[in-house]
């Protein structure tokens, strides 16, 4: 084991033995210990510990909010004032089937909002906006920061990668968090995210917190405390901000798969499309045009949202994203220019009755099986295959009637993944009680909307 | 940070994730990071978010055994069964003015039963039997491990400190817990002494759990808790054992410094001595040889003790042992053949009354200013100063009375050692309750004996 210098040991040390002991640390103890670590001052074995201390003895909201702040100022601020337009950002916690970003970002722009996303990519049961961007020829997700500016000047969005310059303190965090079990943190997860999302230089964000057996929060309770924390978080930033608890407890849509859920963004862009992705999306648009102040109110954000779909300008400005970031904006009319799977296979009820749940997450993994997703950073994505569901929860089946239909490359993969599906719809005599698709909505812009309205 | 392979990073996250859920860890899950770790195939950043979740989850008493069971057969378990005494061992939590062992080895001996001792040196505000012995010209404690059965096997004891075949897993954990605030914890510590007092081999142990203002352990309850702990470890392992929990909210004895802790072990053992060392001396060789079979009861034990003292036996056995590890033996009868210091210092009482209490961690500390301990492990010891307390708690003083003479080669050093000592003495115009020198006796043996006397 490397030895630290005495003097950082000494303050490495303290801010561990009062985090374990369950003591407030000031900001400057936060800042410290962040700071020193990205600069490798700090061993990993030290912050480990810390890390470990601060899961099972948690943080309180200026703790969060301090290590939010250490994290975002280890690297570059995007400084975006030159631009006129209010910056608004959406981020999702991450779910099966979750293609509303492609859709929220050109929509949003098409309102006159500037929207500078980073996103991620997927892991585990999950898909990511960057595998699903990068389905589409061409399109090119690591732009410098320099041509993420002059993308989003052009059209009013632009969809990147994290950069080497953003938050570097988290990629090294993240990095420990893996391989030491400290993943699982609200507190950590909030700083995570949190820390990212405030690098692009955004005035708002609205957050998609799910929940369900698709989401990494499984039950409500862990959703709304999640939410709470980094709406409070970006608060005391000075950041507006709003977070959407959303159902995860079946896919979103009806396609999973990068290709796939491309050619579902733009059936929704032409107002077409499964009616939940619809529907959170327009309420997902409605307060991003609300915060970014071009609608008096989330109502009359969802309706000028609906009004930029039919009329075609979110499509238009989808089309142009896609031509600005070297993308093939041709699969938008011709999506058989987007990968294709060599195989379709069906996956047949084996009884009849009503779906009455999803093992969301198992779906997930299907599509993880068959190529479509990632176990481990290291692998690589097969754009083309995927899964589309014919039937939903609450749906009626006959015995023999197609649950979904596989895309897919390799047989044996394909029947891994059948077996998955099937295995993870339940059938039952009665239709279940409804989910709603939005369980809460968190954030003092929302309890505001909703004083006003109770006082009008 | 150095990536450790798939598989094994595979392993450790388990065991991380586990204890941090506080899933009851296998003894297998256990035995292997424990070895993976001695053999540098588990990173220190993944152990230390380990034992932060060890620190603040806690351990089953299965798991603690199974720990203590690991890191003892990390290394060497000395065989000793060709010896035909039964072998038992002392050991303390320590403290300040703890000079017993330099008592009990010999005086066990003396009696017939191997005392193969295997001490460490003083940290912080505590001394250590090695720097005791060490105050004896030419003293040597780093004796291989033959050499250290000669000297067993001719005079029945033998004290050295621990050597690179014992337990080499506890040194490489202590190290890391010792840089990443995860010392304190009541499972660590007694997996830390009880692997390297079982590499023994020895028959029965008895433990000096201390407990006040000088201790690790402040509160009473503490000490149980780690005394039930290291009883019932030793007990799963087959070993005989029983714990005292004894005072140490002022120094045992008189005197404090490694020179002058030589010259009191030697008034005990000339059947002098103060009254509160005397006691726990006889009271803990009682155990000794009751546990060892040289005697029927711990009653009787404690008589053939004292016998062994006045009859100049046990002076005999530490005059043999100091000679056959290489000391000057002369020192114990020309005590000022002994290291001694340039100057002394009278500290006296500023006011008349009572002394109704001593921070007795400030006596231990004063001392280490002196010079006669070390703050950290690389700093080395002067044995001849130290500080001879006139007075102890309850006793009458007037003003201007001497409380102490501290024994000093630095002015500097003194000056601010009397501050301490003078500001560590609380003088009431009442004598205080006093506090017992035994609190209590743990063990399945305490248990029987008690049980015995009930029935009779």
């Amino acid at each position: 084991m490397s030895q630290p210098t005495a003097t950082q040991t000494f303050r490495a040390i303290d801010v561990i033995r009062k985090k374990r002991d369950g003591v407030e640390l000031s900001q400057a103890e936060i800042e410290g210990l962040v700071s020193a670590y990205t600069k490798g001052e700090i061993p990993d074995y030290q912050v480990s510990a810390w890390l470990m201390a601060v899961v099972l003895k948690g943080m309180t909201r200026p703790e969060t909010a301090a290590l939010t702040d250490a994290m975002l100022h280890s690297g570059e601020v995007l400084d975006l004032s030159s631009l006129p337009a209010r910056k608004v950002d959406k981020h999702s916690t991450g779910g099966v089937g979750d293609k509303t970003s492609l859709v929220l970002a050109p929509l949003a722009a098409a309102a006159g909002i500037a929207v500078p996303m980073i996103s991620g990519r997927g892991l585990g049961h999950t898909g990511g906006t960057l595998d699903k961007l990068e389905a589409i020829p061409g399109f090119n997700v690591n732009l410098s920061v320099a041509e993420f500016r002059r993308v989003l000047e052009t059209c009013g969005c632009a969809m990147i990668g994290q950069t080497a310059e953003i938050a570097p303190a988290d990629r090294k965090l993240y990095a420990l968090r893996d391989v030491t079990g400290t993943v699982e943190s609200p507190y950590l997860i909030c700083a995570s995210i949190m820390s990212k999302k405030l690098a692009e230089g955004i005035d708002a964000l609205v957050l998609d917190v799910k929940t369900g057996s698709g989401a990494f929060m499984k039950s409500e309770k862990d959703a709304v405390f999640l939410a709470e924390l980094m709406v409070e978080t970006g608060e005391r930033m000075g950041k507006q901000m709003v977070a959407l608890i959303t159902d995860m407890d079946q896919p979103l849509g009806n396609m999973i798969g990068n290709a796939l859920e491309v050619v579902e963004v733009m059936e929704v862009l032409r107002d077409a499309g499964p009616e939940d992705l619809r529907k959170l999306c327009i309420e997902t648009a409605g307060w991003m045009l609300y915060l970014g102040g071009a609608s008096g109110s989330v109502e009359e954000g969802k309706q000028q949202s609906a009004k930029l779909i039919s009329s075609g300008k979110a499509l238009d400005k989808f089309r142009q994203m896609v031509e600005l970031q070297g993308g093939d904006a041709r699969v938008i009319d011709e999506p058989k220019r987007l990968p294709q799977a060599q195989h379709t296979m069906q996956v047949a009820s084996a009884k009849a009755g009503y779906i009455s749940s999803m093992q969301c997450e198992h779906i997930g993994t299907a599509c993880v099986i068959l190529g479509g997703g990632r176990e481990r950073k290291e692998d690589s994505v097969d754009p083309s295959v995927g899964i589309v569901l014919h039937k939903k929860v609450g749906d009626r089946v006959v015995a023999g009637e197609p649950l979904a239909t596989i895309y897919y490359n390799s047989e044996s993969k394909a029947e891994r993944a059948r077996l998955l599906i099937e295995g993870s719809c339940e059938i039952a005599e009665a239709p279940p009680a409804k989910r709603p698709l939005i369980h809460r909505i968190i954030g003092k812009v929302a309890g505001q909307l909703r004083g006003a309205r109770e006082k009008n």
